[in-house]
C-alpha cells in the first residue's frame, strides 16, 4: 500500500524491541531482534537518541523516560482514567478489594486505571495489560452492550477449565448480563479469582467498565450484599463525572 | 544529518498531537497541530491505523490502547518499577503517606512508580510526570550522587518563593545531602508540600530515588522519628531486590 510509511513501523518496532529481557542492547542486538539491517537499525537508534527517546554510552542503547509520554498521549486523550481514579480509590478503601477500569479494544479488554489492595494474591495487573474480553467480568458488560454479536462466532479460547468457550452459551450469558446491568465471572480467567463488573457510560453509550476482583473464598452472599451495590453506585458516579 | 529518519520523528509527533484537549481529530486538525501537509498527515494517520495504534470512523481519528505498550517498553526495560511496587505499597500502608519512586532524566526527575494515599491534598501525580530535579527531594539525592556538578551552573527556576535558585547554595545542600544519605525539601516544589527522599542503588550506583511526601502541618520531629527510618529501610530493601 503506497500510503504506508515503513520507516514509522520500523522505528516503533525498535522502541518495542526493548523490554525486561532486553533492557540494554547493542546495535547488533537491535538489528537481530528487529530483523533490520545493521545500517537501518543504526539510523533508527540514532534518530531516537536525537529525539530524546533513547540514550547510548557509545555501545549499549537504552530507552529514556520520554517514551512514557507516548503512552500517556493515549491515557490523556481517553480522559476516563483521570475521572475514574479518585472514584476507584474511594471504592477500594470501602470494599478492601482491588478495583479497575478497562476499555474494550477488539476482542480484548485493556486496563486503563487500577487501585490494588494488599488482599489480592499474586495478581499484579498493570495499566495496559490485556485479557480476552469473553473471560472477564468487564469484557462481558462491554460485549453485552454491542448491538451486533456476530463477532463472537469464532471459537473462544479457554483460560481455565471453567471458561465459557461455546459462542451460543456466551451470547445467552451476555443477554442475561445486559438485562441484569452487571456481570460476575468465577474462575474463568484464573483459578481462585472472582470478579464483578458494571458498565461506565458516556452520553448513554457504554465506553468502559469498572470491576471489583476478589478471591473465591469470599462467600457469594457477601459479594451480592457488600460488593454489588457500591460497584453500581461507583460506575454511575464515574459515568456522571465524564465530560459530556 | 543524513542518519536522521524524519518519517519517524513526524509519526511520533502525530501520536503526541493527541491529548486531553485533542482526544479526536480530523485529518485537517492533525495537519494543523503538527505542521505537516494534509498529504503527509494522511499517510502517517493511515499507517498508525494499519499498525493498530489508531482508529478512525472515516472522519475522526483517535488513539488506541496499543499506544500504551510503547510506554511500557520503557517501564519494563527499567525493571525498577516492578521491584519497587510491593515495597511502596507496604511503606504507604505503614506511614499513611504517599510514596513514589523516580529516576533522573537530564535535569528532571520522572515518576516511575507511585502509591498515593487519601491524606494527600490535591496533588495527583501520575507515572511519567516530570519535575525539575533541583526543587525535589528525590532529585536532590540523585543529583548529590553525580561526580560532576558543573551541570548546575545554569540559573535554576523558582517553583515557589522558597526554591533554592542559587547554584552555589544548591551545591552546598547537595554536599550535605550526600553526607546525610537522605534529603528533605520543604515547600520548594509546591506550597504546603514537604518531602523526604533516599537513594536507590544498583551495584553501588544511585539509579533512582524513593520519597515520602507529606503536608507541612506534620511536625518536623515526627518526620525525623516516624518517616525517615522506614524511608531508609525501604530504599535499602528495594536496592537489595534489584537484579544484580
Amino acid at each position: 500500500m503506497s500510503d504506508f510509511v515503513q520507516s514509522l513501523e520500523r522505528g516503533l518496532a525498535v522502541i518495542r524491541a526493548f523490554d525486561a529481557d532486553h533492557p540494554e542492547m547493542t546495535l547488533s542486538d537491535v538489528a537481530r531482534v528487529t530483523g533490520l539491517t545493521r545500517a537501518a537499525a543504526r539510523r533508527f537508534l540514532l534518530t531516537l537518541v536525537d529525539l530524546g527517546y533513547m540514550r547510548t554510552d557509545g555501545r549499549m542503547f537504552m530507552l529514556r523516560p520520554k517514551v512514557l509520554e507516548l503512552g500517556y498521549s493515549y491515557l490523556s486523550s481517553l480522559g476516563l482514567p483521570d475521572v475514574a481514579q479518585p472514584h476507584l480509590e474511594k471504592l477500594a478503601l470501602e470494599v478492601h478489594e482491588s478495583c479497575s477500569v478497562s476499555v474494550l479494544d477488539g476482542s480484548d479488554i485493556v486496563y486503563v486505571a487500577r487501585v490494588p489492595t494488599k488482599r489480592i494474591m499474586k495478581v499484579m495487573i498493570e495499566i495496559g495489560t490485556r485479557f480476552p474480553a469473553h473471560a472477564t467480568s468487564m469484557g462481558r458488560v462491554m460485549l453485552a452492550a454491542q448491538d451486533n454479536m456476530d463477532f463472537l462466532d469464532t471459537p473462544l479460547p479457554a483460560l481455565t477449565d471453567r471458561t465459557i468457550t461455546d459462542p451460543v452459551e456466551l451470547k445467552a450469558e451476555l443477554v442475561r448480563v445486559r438485562a441484569q446491568g452487571w456481570s460476575m465471572v468465577d474462575e474463568e480467567l484464573e483459578h481462585g479469582l472472582r470478579s464483578i463488573a458494571a458498565p461506565i457510560r458516556n452520553k448513554g453509550k457504554v465506553i468502559g467498565a469498572l470491576n471489583i476482583s476478589t478471591h473465591v473464598s469470599r462467600p457469594i452472599d457477601s459479594v451480592h450484599t457488600e460488593l454489588v451495590p457500591p460497584l453500581l453506585t461507583t460506575a454511575e458516579a464515574i459515568s456522571r463525572d465524564l465530560p459530556s
